[in-house]
């Protein structure tokens, strides 16, 4: 009787890649693995990976190691893979468009049921075999459907607009993509959001750091 | 005199949305802030706010603040924007040219210079003013072009033989969108990864995890 409750927020995060680890490995016909081997190939240590899976039950065996099968299925029962939440996409611009079609939503436990744009030159044209709607149209639609979650691929300036239209609708998860902060207006709201442009500066720093000396670094101030 | 080298990876990872913030508080004219409104409007405590600000050098008074503008530059010194790496994007596809439009790499520190693809239906077409070459031209590029990053919007299974190419060829930064672990296959490497399947399994679990009782949860076992 493992409890689950508890699994703190950084375990989280890292269960996706051990089940992207896990899926190789069954795709190519490993039926067991030892943290130490698992760690080789997820880069973290041995006795973190142990310390993750014992959160949720330690499949592991002393000297055999853990089932690949049973484990990659319990994390994505954890994961809640197993459920088909229908989400909606708003903004079929580029990168809209990308996520549309780039996303194993069916694997990753969604299913993508319409998409909306209040841009009327993409209204009307199908992506991933789903016809993109007017904005106008939102309401329609969820009277008629079960929606569990929208995918914003807005810009930050329409999003505060698009949300509270959503939140009234009664939408309470977000796949969020804009870069307005939706956790700071709405306390009520499960939101994951995709920051690319502080992903991109993060990588920008990692980079100046790596290449300039600390002692110019150091001497930086406000003042500067 | 403040040194900067030992900002823990959190705040690193806290920074960009600093910036962020503060960028927006500029475009209205703001021109001071407390910790407290800092905090209010970024839904962290001002205690954090402060013991972030204070790792470089906390540029707040007591009982005057931050100054905005000062603050917004120092955190875009920090992280680097003030550089404009050369950077090329392999993959032309829904994503890379997702990436490619969307992205405003001259404010995040880089500057795109070339698109590679190895799709002859790809190539020859621009994205962004930016001609899509051939992957073959790619050694060429790099003997006249400093590049000092490469942005993969490429499939994992594609990823590994493109980025031993990028790595013979001198390659040593990279923004990753591919499924494909770089880091575990190369030491001397920076590699920054969007991996957008996480963040969609990340959202899957926190709303199975709202929705479902946790005595339910607690019974889950790898048996059942």
């Amino acid at each position: 009787m493992h409890k689950y409750e508890n699994i703190s927020a950084p375990v989280i995060k890292r269960l996706p890649r051990y089940y992207r680890f896990l899926g190789e490995l069954l795709d190519n016909g490993v039926t067991r693995i030892s943290s130490r081997e698992l760690s080789d190939r997820m880069g973290l240590t041995a006795s973190q990976i142990r310390q993750d899976l014992n959160c949720f039950g330690g499949f592991g065996q002393q000297g055999y190691g853990y089932t690949v099968e049973g484990l990659y299925h319990e994390i994505g029962h954890i994961l809640g893979l197993d459920h088909s939440y229908p989400a909606i996409l708003i903004g079929a611009g580029n990168l809209g468009k990308a996520v549309a079609v780039h996303m194993s939503f069916e694997k990753r436990g969604f299913r993508l049921i319409g998409i909306f744009d209040n841009d009327p030159e993409k209204t009307g044209f199908e992506i991933r075999g789903i016809t993109v709607f007017s904005m106008d149209q939102i309401e329609q639609f969820l009277s008629n459907h079960q929606v569990d979650v929208a995918i914003l691929c807005v810009p930050k300036t329409a999003a505060p607009e698009i949300v509270d239209h959503l939140y009234e609708l009664g939408i309470r998860n977000y796949w969020n993509f804009s870069h307005y902060d939706l956790a700071v207006h709405y306390q009520d709201i499960i939101v994951e959001n995709v920051h690319l442009n502080d992903s991109l500066m993060v990588l920008c720093y990692k980079i100046t750091d790596a290449n300039e000396p600390p002692e110019q670094n150091g001497k930086r101030q406000l003042s500067d």
